[in-house]
């Protein structure tokens, strides 16, 4: 192995690894790059013009009529072949191509920069999902219709929002986040576009918005739990009142005791003890003896097969609530085994797209003898606030009470 | 095993199942609910209001406070004991509290219907991350003044963009999706909120927003792959012209070749065949007769350790690129040993957030005689659209040819 060897590679990933990159503007290839009106990029390294083939050859062809260059395909052909148009490959102009990678002097591209030193890369933006589309090797009216719109539409829309932010539009953040979402932003960008916008709009500043405090709460992560809690409970009522049905229809805990309802026992709140931490992340400062209980019924989301019974799906948990991956996956799996059914709405990817285990069930936690229901919580502090986040074991004693009832009714 | 009890529990969880969550509107609780001016909910199992101690007796009396049924703590404690005010669990009302989960008739709920039924359930607006919350135990005239924001400004704002939708604002196919995206729907709502974000703002009409193509561009899912490879160009770039280095910092192919630069070999291109799957998803109709090559440089995302070296990060793709979620596990873990580094900015919760394999090394490469990058891109068809996705293998051609053109040099 050569030390020299080494070096350079570490100082190669070192330059990378410095590099910051920002959204600067989406602009058109000919403003932007100096993309001459001649010139058609495509991906990969450039061939001569009568080696594309097939799809990128269509593409290709597609692009000098898209920009104007020939009236037909014959046409563009022949000044193709002429060289009055030229074919060169994307990345000699610092650009990337998606697929087939056609870019043309009016497409609009994204502009990114190196905040630290300014050197840019381009990229025209997605085509949507419409089955017409240049980079699939399509050119037809519907695949023009949709490139004038993205020059003439999405693009002065989002250069607008991209103008007037107030500070740079900065994507590593934005990737990083992603890719503890699901994302490994190739193939799949869901949640990087979804970051994307939400910092797109709460960067932007003098829009004229009535929308400022909406977008504010919404930037919460937390927001969305007390609609998940509604939601839950909405869902967890409508199991209630089934005669002989042993499944639990409320969870929910004050400062002094956990209850449970059960659907066929009613508004019977069975009670036990506080549940007890089998992991948890605390703030810097704070240690097990800050813990105080204040009560909480966030838990109606276990109730319907989410939160610590669904922990699975939940792995970017380990940040903020403790644990690692292996036991994360044992605790829903060992729910299953609690539980009367799966979710056919609520799947799980790590788990090859299983189910969530739904409906708790006293007579199975019963005969288990040990397993009760695992729970997401927040963690409060006796100094009155957030301290941290874990995951909780419900107590025993109310479900073996509930299933007691439930066979002497 | 009692089959009455299992009709009966499946009976429950089919109820379950049927329920359609939709958020209707953003009201008071004295609205929404009908509740009581002198009443303060809270969680748990209701007690009688001695009973309460520590952070949640202080936010009970908060709320009584807040909701302006006594000018001091120990006024309000006077009126709880004379029953002047009357503390109750929440869930009595139909109601789910977060923690201490106070809840009194001026303050914001969200109201969420069964969309068949009309049932409701109601859950309060997240305090944000304010240290000063009520429902951790904290009642300062920060706490009162958050609490206003969120009646006099957050509420109205949201409860606007509830009232203007087109559609109902479902929120079950919200929770499914971010079930996928690293949500377990308790303590972590991350992918959930943006998602709601944006079905909040595409589903507003009448606006008057100067946004609309913006935002529809934005609910593609892969709009952030062309921000992702620019990004990723920029980054890559920076890998470029050490002269002992041999990290890849290009890769990209035509309908004819696949091609990579090295650092230590400046713009040269060495090129060898295409890249073969090694799994993938294909539309119904289409098979692999129909995939066609068309080029590609979106695997610049690759070059920086995103993509197909990251699947682990991106198991939802199992659903549009096919594979399980072990081999994807076992792709990334492979690319470990053909990289000269771990990212510390990109980390992959499922792998207990080890770093990406980050700088593809055409030492290691050539040395390992068979292990080639992963790669994750979209599939062409020779109708000329996008038939699929798929998880494809690099040639070894260009790295052995790279690696002997550096050792030469």
């Amino acid at each position: 192995m050569s030390g020299t060897r080494e070096k350079a590679n570490r100082a190669a990933v070192d330059a990378l690894l410095a590099v910051e990159p920002v959204l600067v503007a989406i602009h058109s290839a000919h403003r932007a790059m100096g993309l001459p009106r001649t010139t058609v990029l495509t991906s990969g390294p450039t061939l001569p013009f009568r080696a594309y083939t097939g799809g990128q050859r269509a593409a290709v062809i597609g692009g000098a009529l898209y920009e104007g260059l020939a009236d037909d395909e014959a046409a563009a052909v022949a000044a193709f072949e002429r060289g009055d148009i030229t074919v060169r490959g994307c990345q000699e102009f610092g650009c990337v191509g998606s697929l087939a990678g056609v870019t043309t002097a009016s497409m609009p591209v994204a502009v990114v920069a190196d905040e630290r030193t300014g050197d840019r890369a381009y990229c025209t933006l997605y085509e949507g999902d419409s089955a017409d589309r240049l980079n699939y090797g399509t050119y037809t009216a519907a695949t023009r219709e949709n490139l004038e719109t993205l020059r003439l539409q999405v693009a002065p829309a989002l250069d607008g929002l991209v103008s007037v932010q107030s500070e740079p539009l900065r994507l590593k953040p934005i990737m990083a986040r992603a890719l503890t979402m699901g994302d490994e932003l190739h193939s799949r960008n869901a949640a990087a576009t979804l970051l994307f916008l939400r910092r797109l709009l709460i960067g932007a500043k003098n829009l004229g918005l009535d929308l400022e405090y909406a977008l504010t709460a919404l930037c919460d992560d937390y927001f969305f739990l007390r609609l998940s809690m509604a939601a839950s409970k909405v869902m967890a009522n409508a199991m209630r009142g089934y005669e002989d049905s042993s499944v639990v229809t409320a969870m929910g805990f004050s400062c002094k005791e956990f209850g449970i309802q059960v659907s066929g026992t009613g508004d019977t709140w069975f009670t036990g003890p506080l549940p007890t931490f089998e992991d948890h992340r605390l703030e810097p400062g704070f240690d097990e003896s800050d813990i105080e209980f204040m009560g909480g019924e966030s838990i109606i989301t276990e109730v319907v097969g989410l939160g610590g019974i669904a922990q699975a799906a939940g792995l970017p948990l380990q940040r903020s609530s403790g644990g690692q991956v292996a036991p994360m996956l044992a605790r829903t799996t060992a729910m299953y085994d609690i539980t009367v059914a799966e979710s056919p709405d609520f799947l799980i990817p790590v788990l090859n797209y299983r189910g969530t285990p739904l409906g708790l069930d006293v007579a199975r936690i019963a005969e288990s003898g040990s397993v009760t229901p695992y729970l997401d919580i927040g963690i409060a502090g006796r100094s009155g606030r957030q301290i941290g986040g874990g995951v909780a074991r419900a107590p025993m004693r109310p479900f073996l009470s509930a299933w007691e009832a439930l066979r002497a009714g």
